[in-house]
């Protein structure tokens, strides 16, 4: 077992968002200090850390800084360019680890990786040219999505085809990127698994929650989630497998579709998880915690949960309604401090405890 | 109902330690920022406060300075200097109000208020010299104890009388400040009740916790206390009638003696209350967010509590025990962030919560 970082260190968190502001609360309370890094003014994480540097993700300066200032450096996104992963890294140790982010930051490593490890995935092949996408339509068929490997947003850098004559659109819609195409999967609903991988090895996972999305975005999760035994046991084994063979450490969100033939990864989430927001009132130890406990040294929390949860999130307008849930019984209400709520910004999130 | 603070507005602090710590991060859960003033450097709460003020409470400038840079003013102890006060007040609403304040600052001013409500004390004279206490000693009678209306720390500024012979000596311990002589209390068990208030007069209560104290510090408190049915509503009855004899705005710690005549009034605390930490693992809405709640115009939340807890102080080298209590299965570790532990200095709590 690895020493624990001691109190009173200092926790480097790349990224101001809302993430980063729940790890940074979670941090104070095990006795640690945070330094956020974010390239925008007055971030969310900003009003709950001990310290903030405001400077971009290019400003090589102003990471080496940043990371001589901390102990320790974690992330709440996973889009950090290499270069300022190199120039951090020569000063400090970073969790989780840079193979899990290479992995989550490129749509075809991330297949390829689960593939390896014998775990099911959408159909997928990799597309860079229209001659690449008629021989992946040969084999995958329609419907379709064909994807940018590198993160796109709000659906951004995706086109859907219907069939073969999609094609040239499809490739005229993501510029020509490199891509895969995914075949469409047909599942009965979607669950996540919120896991922890700790410095000593130890492996664990919160109950799996359901989620529903809408417009590309989480809207709800559900705890628990509609599953057989089997199936709660085969998520969290998977999810297991994932942390296992990354040498993982750190919370972990992995998301799978439910199928007439099984468990099916859908993505994968190198950070603390929006589908894993409902443990900050279901668990002794959230997820934030357990991200800090496990970057940290400490042992993992037993993430057993002693209350059931259902996390709304609350997008753009949903703000509006927070006097309404501020007189509901049971309701636990976590804003993020954003200015202004814009359409499809996540403003906060309510945990509503049903009692068992 | 009164206009509730908007998002992003400020809400001010005076007092740094872990009260406010807690105090700070509720109020971010609600979308607020705070602003710490504290005199000593490098406060607990500063590590999640959007800005901190290390000067002093006669330092006029510099809360004058604070109090126009905050929206409103609340506070995590009650010995606030009376010239601090009036130098707040005139920019900007301090909430609990200074009534509040008058009353829990003087022991014979708060056991007079509660004299007058009708609210059981135990037996109390105003003693000033020599001759007064024998008054008093004639008719309270011993045991008894000699303690300055002003607030001692770590029971200094209190003397305990096993006789008349010792009142020469008992005046001599408190140097002859203003003092009261109280009678003992035989109780079975003390008991407390944390109650809010909110702008718009609505009044609510946690469940009563039992509490255990060493050394004069608070170690545990157990929810539910062991009270029947009629003392419990007697509790939060009384506490109800405090709040709103006081037109009082905010989260109070009452603390009772339970005797075999009824329930008798220890103090009164007007801020947030070590032994209401328990509802941060217990309820949707804990004391410290119920408190923001009640300052910011917002509707106070239920208080219903959705499990059992056990709350345990950590003082001075207990917090050497916090890698086992990590591994404890439904333990929640809160730590303060200060650096060293000193004897009798409270570094931290944890929650068990036991399922029900």
């Amino acid at each position: 077992m690895s020493r624990p970082l001691p109190a009173g260190a200092t926790i480097g968190i790349l990224g101001g968002g809302q993430l980063g502001r729940m790890l940074s609360v979670a941090a104070a309370r095990l006795g640690y200090r945070t330094h956020i890094y974010e390239p925008a003014a007055n971030p969310p994480a900003g009003d709950v850390a001990h310290r903030v540097t405001t400077a971009g993700y290019d400003d090589l300066p102003a990471l080496g800084d940043f990371a001589r200032s901390v102990d320790i450096v974690t992330y709440e996104f996973e889009n950090i360019p290499t270069s300022a992963l190199d120039a951090l890294e020569a000063q400090c140790p970073i969790h989780p680890n840079r193979r899990a982010l290479a992995i989550s930051q490129d749509r075809l490593i991330e297949k390829a990786f689960l593939h390896d490890l014998g775990i099911a995935t959408a159909p997928f092949a990799a597309v860079d040219d229209a001659g690449d996408l008629a021989e992946a339509l040969d084999e995958i068929g329609t419907p379709s999505i064909l994807k940018t490997r590198r993160l796109g947003y709000d659906g951004k850098g995706q086109a859907r085809l219907d069939s073969t004559g999609d094609a040239a659109a499809a490739l005229a819609a993501i510029s020509g990127a490199p891509a895969i195409l995914e075949g469409f999967i047909d599942f009965s609903r979607e669950v996540s698994v919120i896991a922890a991988r700790s410095l000593s090895g130890e492996v664990t996972a919160f109950d799996p929650g359901e989620n529903v999305h809408r417009a590309g975005i989480l809207r709800t999760t559900t705890i628990p989630a509609r599953l057989s035994e089997a199936q709660r046991t085969d998520a969290v084994f998977l999810a297991g497998r994932i942390l296992n063979a990354l040498k993982y450490v750190g919370v972990m969100g992995v998301e799978f579709f439910v199928t007439r033939k099984g468990l099916i990864v859908n993505e994968i989430a190198p950070r603390v998880h929006n589908s894993g927001h409902w443990t900050q009132n279901g668990c002794a130890v959230d997820q934030f915690e357990q991200h800090i406990r496990a970057i940290a040294g400490w042992p993992l929390g037993d993430g057993a949960r002693h209350a059931d949860v259902v996390m709304e999130n609350l997008i753009g307008d949903d703000i509006d309604r927070v006097p309404a849930i501020a007189r509901e019984a049971n309701a636990a209400i976590h804003l993020y401090g954003k200015a202004e709520a814009r359409p499809g910004r996540k403003m906060g999130h309510v945990n509503r405890i049903v009692r068992r």
